[in-house]
């Protein structure tokens, strides 16, 4: 490889896929149960329009439940690594919002649907929401997708909670499960980390 | 707020700096010294700049040296909280390379100023890189910045060894220390977590 034939790269772009660019979403989702039901909605179409992974997330107004943000992984459909449901979803906020503290003037949640992985659960306390929700938290997802999720602390949601997020789990359990289980009974790629 | 005032956004962002954009940056770079060394430079001329905190990254090629991506911290400059220095290398890397498998076919390394943070440990491993090259891992960082690094376990190296992801610590350590104290005794922002 030559510099002439490939330039360094010195901007990088994720983008939701067209099905959901184009889709009609309510501007307010009222409960943790509506805000969850459009994440499984969204996280099952996403991997079937073989996009990324089985996951999708939401920034909402913990307050008034307006919709700040929508996002699903994207992994396969950019071709970047980092743009996993949740950093997607922060990102577009924060690209709404004009700012990368979420937290600078209102009070902005999180719905996920599951416990986000290593990474993304850095990415949760650097965002400045104030409020994790997600469908569950246990081995399930790994054991029925594949996935790796990442090396966690035991005490994850205590650190959290140290920083001034609180979390809300198992809203919407099983949609979650139905959704990682028929994923993994699909040939879809799992993009992950090796295992030596 | 209303939708038709401020739409949802559905695509993000993040560019390098325009004086690191037109630095000439060398093809190769021989040694981890070497790597370090450049690393060094662009984490200071970065804070100075005002674009983000301490922080530079480069994406290498562990045989032949080459020099994939280079980047830096741009939270400030972006508005993206997860644009840390290794997401912005590793993500621009991707993009040069086409693809969200940076171990597809080489062997590539992550070459940062410090241990990542909680975010950037799960982003190197979800990225394929295949070394993780810093210059230390211990609470200067955090001590001499202010900046918080995010809940970490402490089996951290052991947990990228597992996955494939050898270590190498240590390497012009005082470099980096010289940076984050003179970060640290400026007005520069620190954007961060809350401690509630």
């Amino acid at each position: 490889m030559t510099r002439a034939s490939t330039p360094r790269a010195s901007t990088f772009t994720a983008s939701l896929p067209h099905w959901l660019e184009n889709r009609p979403l309510p501007d307010v989702l009222a409960t943790d149960e509506e805000r969850m039901s459009l994440v499984h909605e969204l996280a099952d179409l996403n991997w079937r329009a073989g996009n990324g992974g089985p996951f999708a997330a939401l920034v909402v107004d913990s307050a008034t439940g307006e919709l700040v943000a929508a996002g699903v992984n994207v992994v396969l459909a950019s071709g970047l690594s980092s743009t996993h449901a949740e950093v997607v979803a922060l990102s577009l906020a924060q690209t709404t919002l004009a700012g990368w503290d979420l937290g600078a003037d209102r009070s902005l949640e999180l719905v996920v649907n599951w416990r986000p992985c290593a990474m993304c659960y850095g990415a949760t306390i650097w965002s400045g929401v104030r409020r994790l929700v997600i469908a569950g938290s246990g081995p399930e997802c790994e054991e029925l997708t594949g996935f790796d999720e990442g090396p966690m602390r035991d005490d994850w949601r205590e650190q959290l909670e140290a920083r001034g997020i609180s979390v809300t789990s198992d809203v919407l359990r099983d949609g979650a499960l139905r959704t990682f289980a028929e994923y993994g009974a699909s040939a879809s790629t799992v993009y992950n980390a090796r295992r030596d």
